[in-house]
């Protein structure tokens, strides 16, 4: 059993079906704002991303995770083989594809660069934590920065020479950002000095790029106590002098680093700024008591990759166990159990088996495709913008509402696809031999950092779903509609589309029961409904995914020759389809009338009865 | 953040409870043949145990998850401390009581022994592999072996001076034990020589005790094939001599030890026997061809002890998270969200992490209770063994039936509540400062080891509920509806034992539907269903249990003064009930509709459509 079995897996045939047969992104493509990309250059980026995540970054996954980061004379040391496959990843231009061509960057569409991130994050989510932060900062600051700021950092930032951070949580402050001590205080040159301690920074420091650029949550003397008073700057480890040329230290101090379950790979580290009084920082855009508002916009992109996050590892978790399915004999055929000379077969051809491998692959293209619509979305609203105002905000609300959905689902799904995967190999999937335990481990992380769940999920119940005078939710309900109208009657999927359609009812439902709720004063009801909520939501659009992909799929399969891999590709996606509304969507309905019941056990308990402790 | 927080907590309260008020144990105490176990006697074990699980093993679980096991001079040493909780562990006689006094053992009631093993579990799980192999090795010659190779072995493995050990995996054969290809040839003085590799052996060496006693399965030359051809070995690491005197070394070589997600404190070998040829083995009981009913003594012993780790680990975890919600300060009460000037409360007073805390309570306390219904049932049998022969069966029965059940829901919940702890931590859960993401790396193995939870379902659905032409399930199905016909009006808990009354039916449903099954040749969606039918009987055992504790504390409230702390302790009894009955119980209906179905998606789909690989 060698590292050679730790090995990133990826099914592009399955990223072609979703781009170019579901969502048919050939319709954007060639045109403005994605006139640069065409069909080819879209295949060309996944080959090269394919070869990057099984070639280099993937082999250094299990390496990461043994080796983990420590710390030398105050400084990150990151595992063997990361300085080299970020120079890579650099040269290749993989991480500057999303931003814009002004800067540097490819201009590409997020539909290609969703399945970019799925293949980075599920080949190795540690190392691409640095990569991925830095992104998310320099794409904050293309959006919010003075354009000097712009000039002097994105480029640097997007070509690997500079690496990026978010500074937000404090040892009071985690959820509760607005708790947030840190001090800023102005500078006779309009700079700031910074002072305070940050802790849980992924990426907060490394040896892979000469220097980062760390966004920082702090309050300028006298502002508003709460989010509303905390500003954003722009705090380099080692100061930039106006010629982009690095000058001295900038007393951003290394604290120390966590020891982890998971992701061990990426530095989580506890920063102290301004210990020796000497850190300078420069307000974001020049703009004070905006932070929380600059720094959504990054926290939104970053809530979106986790999801992306969950579905890199989910998917090679699922396609490792797939593989050491057909590989591992044990047991005798269900009919011939009990007969000791029956031959052995492969396990996949247990029921239980295939059942779990269903159930994985079904969650695993059920939230790529959740999170592919999104980033349809995304791609719809910049080609709409500034042509059709009407169905670019159609496609901006839809973003909003799917982003909380993409971040719990995904990253939820990702942690019981692993746990499921660890069950398909048995105790092989306990010991480091093999892929899964880590890919478990790894994943654990994603339902808390970049908001917890429950925070995605008050998110979409207390602000998405009344958003826009409930616009958004009434064009999602209206599209989930349209298509159960439009197909309860195909041949093959009806009896599950009209299954769908009852679901998308009890979600309704659901929907209003937590609207009467917040308008009848019980609003302490909601918080403790609204994890459920979420899940419900996302169970039935993944449903609606992936009954989708079936009708395209079975719309396909009849011109396909026979002994083409197309016929069992399209057949997949049926039974995907075909498994998940009848063995999950059912919990839709199930969990509506719970909420329905309006149970409060959990707010009646006193604390004291929890236990006598 | 110290190693102060990876401390073990119990709940002694709720365990004076289970046994004292809800099972009425005093009713088996004191006489045959528990003559030497009064209240007082149990309450001192109990003590006595929990202050070795909080002083001695339970400060050792975070060592041995970081160092490890090591092997030196093709021996495992064993993490810091293990040697002397060892010792301690044996000086104060916890490792004997559940075994016969005959040789030297406590006669403690399985009550009792459920309790102390579950704390023992809970405090350092990696730990307590040792001795808990050692035990159930004991176990087996207790009941299998002849006189001679009882009287050489037991008492030393009662008192810690030799370790013991199960053998059954090998490379080839897991799950699949049948396959196993170690070989036993007879020797002239009717030892045989064994000969064969074996791997995943928990305990399999360390640097404990003097000897380990190895029980392992072999073929015999000639022996028929699979499972009915096994027999079962008593095969030292070092030769005994027949005074009980250590003689030389028995070939038995260390291989490897396995790198895992957890429980890192236990040492899993490769154990390589007979390599040179000289390694002697001893036929248990003198029996050939019997190993695996023999085997199996120790099995079921091992499975109700698997679902004893997850329900020590889960409580564990759960109580942790506990303490941390109620000294975590973040965010304001829901009714003042946004008001930055608003207190900040302890976590414990937001709805999501109440309705998380409620969750693990409910599951902690149900799977406990569900162990200690078994428990009770052991003991009864052995009460009435020979007193009252139909009693004696109809006890031995349901300890048959809950088997299964009690290792499957036990591994699967622990799991799901130390993801929960995590979840409540927040990032706190996720690092290694606090316990609870040790836990669920540890918890893990649970639903692996001592047969797969799918291989407990098949036992559950393929030979429990048809044992003696079905009579156990009849029965447990008759207690379970006696106590809904009592107690469908209950002032406080009427509805959800009306809604128990449902799941029931439900239950039965699914139990006839599988039946049909069987008999209509559709055996092959029997595996499909089982994993999920066992949750279904679960749930509903489960929240039986949980409403008979309700009904339990809410009869013994009125007599409570003011302020006692009993008065908390009884909500909390009431509130876990009402919880699980509202929101876990109705999964038993929405499976049943499920199962109903008899989706086929999984037998359906050809190997080649899950993925192109």
């Amino acid at each position: 059993m060698s590292q050679a079995q730790n090995r990133y897996k990826a099914d592009l045939r399955e990223f072609q079906f979703v781009l170019f047969e579901q969502l048919k992104v050939d319709e954007l493509l060639g045109k403005e704002p994605f006139a640069a990309w065409g069909r080819e250059e879209v295949l060309a980026t996944l080959q090269m991303t394919y070869r990057f995540a099984t070639e280099v970054s993937g082999p250094l996954n299990a390496v990461g995770d043994q080796q983990g980061c420590r710390i030398e004379d105050g400084r990150v040391i990151t595992p063997e083989g990361f300085k080299a496959a970020w120079k890579q990843l650099y040269e290749l231009g993989i991480r500057a594809l999303p931003a814009s061509p002004e800067f540097g960057g490819g201009g590409a569409p997020k539909t290609l660069t969703g399945l970019v991130e799925e293949m980075c994050c599920g080949a190795n989510a540690a190392f691409n934590m640095y990569p991925g932060l830095t992104f998310g900062a320099a794409e904050l600051l293309e959006h919010c920065a003075t354009q000097a700021q712009k000039e002097l950092l994105i480029a640097k930032m997007l070509d690997g020479t500079w690496g990026g951070t978010m500074c937000l949580t404090e040892p009071q402050a985690g959820s509760d950002v607005g708790l947030a001590k840190t001090t800023a205080t102005r500078n006779a040159d309009g700079t700031f000095s910074i002072q305070g301690t940050k802790i849980y920074i992924s990426a907060g420091d490394h040896d892979l790029a000469e220097n980062i650029v760390h966004l920082v949550l702090a309050r300028i003397e006298g502002a508003p106590a709460g989010t509303k008073g905390l500003s954003l700057f722009i705090v380099p480890r080692i100061r930039i002098l106006p010629d982009g040329s690095l000058g001295e230290f900038n007393d951003v101090a290394l604290g120390s680093i966590e020891h982890k379950m998971g992701i061990n790979g990426s530095a989580t580290c506890v920063l102290n700024f301004g210990e020796n009084g000497r850190c300078v920082g420069e307000l974001v855009g020049g703009v004070e008591n905006a932070g929380m508002a600059q720094m959504f916009r990054m926290m939104n992109t970053a809530r979106i990759a986790v999801g992306i996050q969950g579905a890199g590892i989910a998917s090679t978790a699922y396609l490792n166990a797939l593989e050491y399915a057909k590989e591992r004999k044990q047991g005798a055929n269900m009919t011939r159990w009990k007969d000791p000379t029956a031959p052995r077969v492969a396990i996949i051809e247990h029921a239980d088996v295939r059942r779990m491998l269903l159930d994985m692959k079904s969650r695993v293209e059920g939230v790529r495709m959740l999170i592919l619509k999104l980033c349809h979305h995304q791609d719809s609203f910049e080609a709409f913008k500034g042509v059709d105002d009407e169905k670019a905000a159609y496609h901006q609300g839809q973003v909003e509402l799917l982003t909380p959905i993409v971040k719990a689902y995904g990253s939820d799904q990702s942690f019981r696809v692993c746990e499921t995967a660890i069950q398909t190999y048995g105790g092989a999937g306990y010991i480091k031999d093999y892929p899964v335990e880590q890919y478990c481990r790894d994943s654990k992380i994603f339902s808390i950092y970049e908001g917890t769940n429950h925070i995605q999920a008050m998110d979409l119940v207390g602000r998405k779903l009344g958003q826009n005078g409930g616009r958004h939710a009434m064009e999602f309900f209206g599209d989930l509609m349209k298509f159960v109208a439009e197909n309860s009657d195909h041949a093959e999927l009806g009896a599950e589309v009209r299954a769908l359609g009852a679901a998308a009812e009890a979600l309704q439902g659901a929907t209003m029961k937590l609207q009467g709720w917040f308008m009848s004063g019980q609003v302490s009801l909601v918080p403790l409904a609204s994890t459920r909520f979420l899940e419900m939501m996302a169970v039935t659009t993944v449903s609606w995914l992936l009954l989708d992909a079936a009708r395209v799929a079975l719309a396909a399969l009849p011109n396909v020759a026979e002994g083409h891999p197309d016929r069992a590709f399209y057949e997949g996606k049926k039974y995907a389809a075909l498994y998940y509304a009848r063995n999950v969507l059912p919990s839709v309905e199930a969990t509506a009338k719970v909420l329905d019941g309006g149970d409060t056990s959990a707010l009646d308990i006193s604390d004291a009865a929890f236990a006598t402790l």
